[in-house]
């Protein structure tokens, strides 16, 4: 799989910029599934099945299932994603940033034994960091540009020579980074006029947006500051709205039902 | 363990300032060991026993063993260092930054999982990324301020508001972030000038040094650069020129006499 092309199949067939991010905490998944030895991969298969058709890309999140021990199951969902839900791209959440040695290492990690077809990557350690996974031309490549998080200002809202350091991340990414074209960048929804910014500064890339849902971020401020002009360019993640619509019996239904609803609010403001 | 404890104990007590890097790469492995399933352990044990007499902190790079599928021997690894080598802390070296939800995750991983005495950290996503690692105070959270990598320069010196980013992260880090007392930052050796500045804003902040060996950074000016008062404060990571000083039989022997030889390097400069 091609990440861009089939991330750009995907809007379009599926009609959804929706992503469903997979953070699964065991704390919270419904009683019947407690003590159960697959219980990470099996919550997160069912929430899967039930929303592939809505969404135009899946987000695991990597510590979710490190601190459980539980990579087997990572590999597990991932390979059931590809093999059931074919046309829907797998986005690894990992935000990795090291040297060129190691991440050549964290390559591998994410993309040979994960198999997946996206990694965020942290930009703080500059290109050389970045290559390893920039060198897999049929790889997406995610950088953290402006998060969602309070303390997302302390250091990319800085001033860097006239402009704010995220900006400056948006430009090296869009200007630099992306000669293979598969550089997008994480843009956190609870900043629709940094979006805007983004957007101004990098024509097309694509912009994955996290924030909405639980995070409290606007959905038609973040439409309006961040489509493209044929109403694509984003890939707007719920995780913990979806996951846990309901912690009972009926968890999967409930997750289908918000995502549903979460993509019909997306696409009314397109 | 503390690990602020344990390595003020092990400067003084094994008169060291250099911490073995372990970043195995299978395919540098002595022949003997090729094709053995627990290799990466093995090798990594030899080495540990080779030289813990002679380290301030070992710091084990997930990447490696991640990228093997190897969580099982990193986890063995740690849990026999802590057995057999009780008084030298464990660094892991995993450059984690994510929202505070996600970082807990990361928290759980390096410290209930692989049981880690300290972790490095990104600091590109602000405070509330770093606090849940910063809730452990007995454990160490070494922020990122200046690596030794080409790249580091991209943003890390980058004016931010009349001083460069990398100084900022050191002052946020020294003058808010180190409440619990238990934050270090990560300064490359191929910069001492930088190195120089960093100790400046800090005071006696431990600081750990990677690039020297392979990457080419000069022993004497960073100890220069970077030792407190005492002739401490400063954890000097070597991995390459240690792991793969041969790659024959006698590569712990060899690692043995690579790290005993940069030790002394270092201690004739203090």
């Amino acid at each position: 799989m091609h990440f861009m092309t089939a991330l750009k199949a995907a809007w379009r067939q599926r009609n959804s910029l929706l992503c469903v991010g997979l953070d699964p905490d065991p704390g919270r998944f419904p009683p019947h599934l407690a003590g159960r030895p697959q219980a990470i991969f099996e919550f997160c298969r069912e929430i899967v099945d039930a929303t592939a058709d809505l969404v135009c890309a899946f987000k695991p999140q990597i510590a979710y299932f490190a601190a459980h021990r539980a990579e087997d199951q990572l590999e597990a969902l991932i390979e059931h994603i590809h093999t059931q839900h074919p046309a829907v791209p797998v986005i690894l959440d990992a935000k990795r940033g090291d040297i060129g040695s190691t991440a050549a290492q964290y390559a591998l990690e994410a993309f040979e034994r994960f198999k997946a077809d996206a990694i965020t990557v942290n930009p703080y350690m500059g290109r050389d960091s970045v290559e390893p996974y920039l060198a897999y031309g049929d790889k997406g490549v995610i950088l953290l540009c402006r998060t969602s998080n309070p303390g997302g200002a302390d250091l990319q809202c800085l001033d860097a020579g006239g402009e704010r350091l995220f900006e400056r991340v948006a430009r090296l990414v869009a200007e630099e980074w992306n000669a293979n074209g598969n550089c997008a960048l994480v843009v956190g929804a609870t900043f629709p006029a940094e979006i805007a910014r983004v957007r101004a500064l990098t024509g097309e890339l694509p912009l994955l947006v996290p924030g909405i849902g639980a995070q409290g971020g606007d959905i038609a401020a973040t439409v309006a500051a961040g489509r493209t002009a044929d109403g694509c360019g984003l890939i707007i993640n719920s995780s913990r709205a979806i996951l846990y619509a309901s912690q009972g019996q009926d968890f999967a239904v409930a997750a289908r039902r918000a995502a549903q609803e979460t993509c019909n609010a997306i696409n009314a403001c397109r």
